[in-house]
């Protein structure tokens, strides 16, 4: 595989008649499910030339479509079953008569490629931003072909982390006991500033310099695996960054979404609800949809059918390229709609279980739920992303945490929130946090209180969903006072040679993180193994006198979570509960062994406590 | 039909044996939808003794039923098409071996009855604490077989309102341009104290004796019908008071849901969404559909179908007899969620138009549409219910108004509440308001700020739905600083005798008042006559600049609302609006007939101000 990729780099730029030709995807695979293929050819008049598909068994070119721009072409394959690895031969015949060859390479799938395993409720998601985690390679970290680079004491700016950073400590990361990384946007960002985020995609097929390569973004793929972690990418299909060369040569006018409407910069209106409203005006759903985001990011034109096709097939191509587990889509619901579905059906198509996850930042449970498959929708939409990420939890979990108990304040409001879960048709594949790097984390929005953070981090890593911990929760990092993204996502302390901190071997953390990065770890692990926490059934209790009680159950085990919000002790009675207890007698915690009794007796709750029970028959 | 009530209300009590018998329903009609009819029968001993009908052409006794309590007896009839009107005689043969009679009487329905036109969004409902609007017959003040006399100055006892007071007012009613009355529970309360709400109802077959009579009541409806105007009975289905009469002796001995659980008073958890919620345990199930309102509320099981078609029965009976316009339903999901859906079927099926509104007091829409008509559950409950309350909105108006506007603050609240709507298969018919008689008074909410209240009457009579407006609204009413019911349910000024002050006639009140009053007159005025605010669509425009700006359209109108939620004066720019101003050249304004101008040119608006346009070609 590593060959082969070597190869296909060596040839996907030809020279003809002096003319350099890009070719995207830069290669393809044999034996996918979709059979068709589209290739944009980029190159100065190129689509005046005529090209022809030397003879190969089992592969035709369908047509070429040249469009607005001449310096496009398009070319549609077909690969049926049956097509061998190896070279395709395009002659090219320019107007003036020349002629050239390019070549294009069909390679061998992973074994299996189409089954893989996606993430899933089984997993924990470890989000990191990579240029903040680790630098393992300072040679990269400025390049003469990219316009911006290191400032480590500029929070906005690059502080020089990579994929080898990442792969340096995957050891670490096995250890604390998550199971799949999503990596913030690695993709070439070639803008003069403010690009370290990833976000204002410049090369959607190529790995930023400054991050490695997309040999090394394989390789982390890889060692990951080995132990036992999935990588997940983060996509982006609302938006390019504005020096992407399609913004000042867009292959045809409609490529993006005009930059301004009635003579003013066209931003987004972030009016979500507009998408379900039934009463929403045409220039709300257009500014909502058509918008930019930011003048540096330029906001594309779905509708395009030749930028959908290479929207869909740039995704596949990663999966392919670097055997990820799945895909976290940026800003979902801001493209067009009917487009996403194309997207994510075609994800599907090509692999059932992949995981795809969609930020739709809405805490109103209804819009969310939209979009996840299998949502009986009232226009009929059907969507296909398997999974949508709870921001409504994550509201309650920091919210209830904090409030008083009473009616409608305090834990309610998390026991509310799983409540709607009858508005999703799979709440068990609802992506579960406590923060993430565009909020503050939740150490900090739990003003510092390490209880609480636990409380937070005990109920996320153990109600139905798939889990996801923000780099650096295990040692408590922390924003304060300032909530700018570029210091929510602050430097892994020991990912950089300056720091004096290292959280990798512990030296200089203080004793409370150390200790939530040692309870972290023994909850992952456990959680790791237990498959109560990943397919069980949830039950929940509604929350009274500050303590809320729910259960993970299926034929085998049970577990009993409490969280205790009150700053005070407190005995539980469990007779509340009995329709769940019934069959056990006992209960032990895996997480502070001497802490077991019996169930008829009740439980003495720390102050502010997450405790998690085992029950024995 | 006045002749007829009198004599069934002559015969209902048979006195056999030295035995009372109490027949309900107390009479009935033939050539109802629903053929069949459940007689209760109570009376000592009934249970023991056997029934025969005399022969009556089209009517047959299906059979006798006695339950565990042998003091009642249930009778059921079939009532076949052809049944003239006229006295069924029943022969009861008594266990001693004696006979007596049993008259019955079935009388005629009022011409088109079926078919009524029940509540929708052409009306206003106006909502009354009939103890409170106005006394019109001192002499019914107390009684000596109810329990609670007259305390005028305590904010919890009766202060003597009736519906003769209404009736005396019914003109002023007519003029302020409301159109239906939605009079809070008149039926007897006969406890001891704080009795004056209505909510624990004694005899459901009896208007308490200090509002009226039977007889009374339907004078009301008939005297409003007159002046266009329908009525909108209160009915609680899911409890009764303490003092009812099947509370120390019910009929079987599932009539009631329990009143302790576990040894402890058992009071509903009010956790609604256990109803939707897929992790509810068992226990807050049952802890909210059958635990007690409070102490002096006995929780009716409705899962006893004798008592589920009694109050069917019972529903039905009051539209009959009353000519009632609709149904207002209190604690609506606190019943059994299968008797509701027969419940409202069997109403419906009897009167397919009839307005029906139930009380689901969740600001989550998705909790409240759950209950709507033709709503699509995720469980596939089938619900009949036309109408729910839309305390989203409610919310939404009052916060809205006061915060300052960002984001997510001012009057984005109420876009997102509307736009919301997705959720609801009818939002047309969502009853909405401003405030009711269990929350503060929207001028109290809005701190008494006039211009507020303004826009807050303004929004909720021109934006979709059925319009609600609790008494004194139009004068201002304030229950600074308390929030105790007893407060919120003020006299209405000028309606009792000792008032200095009365709104009726404008004494007394002050300019603001007046103000209120006229302006409240003329747009309730405005919109009886005006199609497109009941029916028309609605398109709103995302608030920018604090503005927030929606139509009423179809066809041949269109009217622009425009709220203006910045303390200072704004110039409007329409340009945005231009979806709907296509093809119309100039406003006005039907409200303040000084302001009208070209469409081409910006609006100048009022600080905090409610702005009613007609649009003109």
């Amino acid at each position: 595989m590593i060959g082969m990729a070597l190869y296909w780099l060596c040839i996907f730029r030809v020279f003809a008649s002096s003319v350099e030709v890009i070719v995207e995807p830069p290669m393809w695979w044999v034996g996918m499910a979709q059979p068709k293929l589209q290739l944009l050819l980029r190159g100065k008049d190129i689509g005046a030339a005529t090209i022809q598909l030397q003879q190969y068994p089992n592969v035709k070119m369908l047509s070429q479509q040249s469009v607005a721009n001449s310096d496009y072409l398009f070319v549609n394959l077909l690969i049926n079953e049956g097509a061998a690895t190896g070279q395709l031969q395009f002659k090219v015949t320019w107007p003036d008569g020349q002629e050239s060859i390019l070549s294009y390479a069909l390679g061998a799938r992973k074994k299996a490629s189409a089954a893989r395993k996606g993430f899933d409720n089984s997993d924990v998601i470890y989000l990191i931003n990579p240029d903040r985690f680790a630098n393992g390679d300072v040679s990269n970290d400025t390049q003469a072909n990219l316009l911006e680079g290191v400032t480590p004491t500029d929070p906005d700016g690059r502080h020089g982390g990579d994929i080898a950073g990442i792969i340096q400590y995957l050891d670490y990361l096995a250890q604390l006991g998550v199971t799949q990384l999503w990596l913030t946007p690695v993709l070439e960002n070639n803008h003069p500033k403010y690009s370290y985020h990833g976000y204002a995609i410049t090369d959607f097929y190529q790995v930023d310099g400054r991050m490695g390569s997309n040999e090394a973004y394989r390789t982390l793929s890889l060692l990951a695996q080995k132990q036992g972690m999935g990588l997940v990418m983060d996509m982006v299909l609302n938006h390019s960054g504005s020096h992407h060369w399609w913004v000042s040569a867009p292959p045809t006018p409609d490529w993006l979404n005009p930059k301004t409407h009635l003579g003013q910069f066209s931003a987004t209106s972030h009016a979500r609800q507009t998408i379900q409203d039934p009463h929403a005006s045409s220039n709300d759903k257009r500014a909502f949809s058509d918008g930019w985001f930011v003048p540096d990011m330029a906001d594309l034109n779905q509708r395009q059918p030749l930028l959908a096709q290479y929207l869909i097939q740039n995704a596949i191509w990663w999966v392919e390229y670097a055997d990820l587990s799945g895909i976290r889509v940026d800003t979902y619901s801001y493209s067009d709609k009917t487009f996403l579905t194309e997207w994510t059906k075609a994800l599907l198509d090509e692999y059932p279980q992949l995981g795809i996850v969609g930020e739709e930042w809405s805490t109103n449970p209804a819009i969310a739920s939209y979009w996840q498959q299998g949502k009986h929708n009232h226009d009929g939409y059907e969507s296909y992303l398997p999974s949508v990420m709870d921001f409504s939890l994550q509201q309650a979990v920091i919210e209830g945490l904090q409030e008083p108990e009473s009616w409608n304040t305090g834990l309610i409001k998390i026991y509310q929130s799983l409540a709607n879960d009858f508005l999703y048709p799979h709440p068990e594949k609802l992506l579960v946090f406590a923060d993430n790097h565009d909020m503050s984390r939740v150490f900090t929005s739990l003003k510092q209180d390490v209880a609480k953070t636990k409380m937070a981090l005990g109920l996320l890593l153990t109600t139905r969903g798939i889990a996801q911990l923000y780099y650096g929760s295990e040692i408590l990092l922390d924003n304060t006072p300032s909530d700018a993204h570029g210091v929510i996502r602050a430097d892994f302390p020991g990912g950089f040679a300056h720091h004096t901190v290292n959280a990798f071997t512990g030296q200089g953390l203080t004793p409370a993180q150390k200790d939530m990065q040692q309870w972290l770890t023994q909850l992952l692990n456990f959680r790791k193994q237990q498959a109560v926490l990943h397919q069980g059934d949830l039950m929940h209790f509604s929350p009274q006198n500050g303590v809320y009680v729910y259960f993970r159950y299926n034929d085998d085990q049970s577990l009993m979570m409490i969280l205790n919000n009150n700053a005070r002790p407190l005995t539980l009675e469990l007779s509340r509960f009995n329709e769940r207890l019934i069959g056990y007698r006992h209960y032990q915690s895996p997480l502070q062994l001497e802490l077991k009794g019996d169930l008829d007796k009740p439980i003495e709750l720390s102050p502010n406590s997450f405790t998690l029970l085992q029950l024995q028959q």
